[in-house]
């Protein structure tokens, strides 16, 4: 099935960013390469050398300015905004910075490379230039339900992929190979990209974003399978870890304590809770059972059109969770030199809790 | 085959990154995604929210900050560069200025993410950030003769690539079917990985950039086929038209101006010939044939560890050609809403020319 990216208000969604900006005294808002691009406009910035970027005021008309050559790839929406092509011998920046007009204060979407931030600031001296991060989240923190509509198709392509691996055959082949599998499955169970698979063996899983590789798995290896694709734009990530024959009972308690911390993480997350507070929920369970030390990274993060995005599940982040918001919970447990387990689900905050889009089984599965 | 990215002299090559430093006047070099990191050190960003940043000074020792879940993923190059591991509550950035130090001029790399860029500068504000592009070019531009190895390797995968797609099926398909096959013949054909694959049929195929949909291929359709995929981290870029069907006379026309054009491209490259040069003698072909308003970009780009690197072919690039420089020759002609054709090769500069690495024919390919 393919969802289609379209279908979103867009005119609505730059009006939103418009009150935003105003909000914060902000002037204009930058967008180029990443999702904030997409999200207002439907359309996604090529990760190119030429510069495509939206100038978006505060008060006025949004105008694309993109590469004369991608132009035709753009679905012009009337109304919502124009486009400005540049050939090959214009200059962008000054295209932007003509658009901008009197210096003032510029909002700049985050992953924007640098090399045009540098040239925009040359080209606008007098106009402080900030990140766009607040507004980004400001505006999609909270997923609307088409946006919820399609995580849940992406997590349900990749349940099935996490189904139909309790039935593959682990043993005797590299990382790569299973790596390779997981991508084609992530694709046959209906998402429209495979955008990572992570398969981490033995030792190697206690490498959190091991790359797969040429090390044969084998029987006694617990396996972190780490993948995700997009459906319809959106992204699904999510983290089972198989082990290759009977496990030790070492292995079996520190699964069983990731389970539960997963389990205490999802239980903790309702509007009105901060953020930290759903990490330090997971992180106590594994701090009680001695494995504080080894549990090195998040919870987790939000996910919508980036597989990473706000709110980051993170000590020190009061940030209140809403209805709406959606997020990965996924603690682990890293032994260095030995194994590792990591348990991740993608969950959407309700009106009086948080529930999972992931729902293959969680339990320990032993394979051949 | 798989020809790993390692064996290269990563300490020669810091070494002339500070000896590049110090000719251009600037301290300290600051590398995150992108190739810049991975031509220097042998690793490669994750493009994500975490920073991670190589700290190169013009006269100390290279330090590469990175995400403590993510230092198992490093190899660690002894003498070559230190690592530190940030932890998920630490301040990155901090971390990154506190190794700086005092004020000075640092240049960044062009890739690193603009809202990176804005926290150095506010927790540098004294030091001058410039972008790291002259540095890149000046250690990236001319190939050592293991980097050609590799571009040749990536382009011969594609050209075996485009040799079976003479024999293939094109018409009652659709543009995405034919582009899925594409990138999975660009792996079967010894592709460490396919990158893009670009299929534009019939009216799409007046669009350089198309991304490749719905649409059904067509007898009495061109179709641009523009593809690559890495070897050992070089990358392959190679275009070909192919027709369904017998063409018109006008098609003909159009079809070999732009072959002949691709031909007095790589005819005019050699050493001390200005990047633009090559462009104009190209351009000038398709121009005679009273084309030249359908020629719409520029003639080429440079081609390594990135699809799209210096030197680009374009008119204002006077920088002269010099042995070892690798780059795409790719004119095309784009008839907006009838047709479009495009031929591209990858050529290495040599010491008296210019030497195709794609060697599929040129010839007008009529497939079914």
């Amino acid at each position: 099935m393919t969802i289609e990216r379209d279908g979103f208000d867009y005119a609505a969604r730059l009006d939103r960013a418009r009150a935003e900006l105003r909000k914060t005294g902000i002037d204009v808002l930058l967008a180029s390469v990443g999702a904030d691009l997409p999200y207002l406009t439907g359309y996604e910035a090529m990760p190119l050398e030429r510069l495509t970027m939206a100038v978006i005021p505060a008060d006025g008309d949004a105008v694309l300015v993109v590469p004369e050559l991608e132009a035709p790839r753009v679905a012009v929406r009337d109304g919502v905004f124009s486009l400005r092509a540049w050939g090959e011998t214009d200059d962008p920046v000054a295209i932007v910075a003509g658009l901008v007009g009197a210096p003032m204060r510029a909002a700049i979407t985050d992953q924007t490379w640098s090399v045009f931030l540098l040239e925009l600031q040359t080209a606008m001296p007098a106009t402080r230039f900030l990140s766009a991060r607040p507004i980004s989240a400001a505006l999609r923190l909270r997923k609307e339900p088409a946006e919820v509509t399609r995580l849940r198709l992406a997590a349900e392509a990749v349940d099935r992929v996490a189904a139909r691996l309790a039935q593959v055959r682990f043993s005797g082949r590299t990382e790569k190979s299973l790596s390779d599998q997981v991508a084609a499955m992530t694709v046959e169970e209906g998402s429209d990209v495979a955008t990572f698979k992570i398969v981490a063996s033995g030792p190697n899983a206690a490498s959190p974003h091991h790359q797969a590789a040429g090390r044969i798995i084998q029987t006694g290896d617990p396996v972190v399978v780490d993948f995700g694709g997009k459906v319809g734009g959106y992204c699904s990530d999510t983290t089972r870890t198989f082990h290759v024959g009977q496990p030790t009972a070492e292995y079996r308690r520190v699964y069983d304590v990731v389970r539960a911390a997963q389990e205490a993480g999802v239980a903790a997350a309702r509007p009105g809770v901060a953020a930290e507070a759903v990490d330090a929920a997971a992180r106590r369970v594994i701090a009680d059972a001695g494995y504080g030390a080894f549990f090195i990274h998040r919870l987790g993060h939000g996910i919508g059109l980036e597989a990473h995005e706000d709110p980051y599940l993170v000590a020190g982040n009061t940030l209140a969770l809403q209805p709406g918001m959606a997020f990965s919970v996924e603690p682990g447990i890293y032994l260095p030199g030995r194994f590792g387990v990591r348990i991740e689900d993608i969950v959407v905050c309700t009106e009086d809790g948080a529930q999972r889009l992931n729902e293959s089984t969680r339990q320990l599965v032993v394979v051949d």
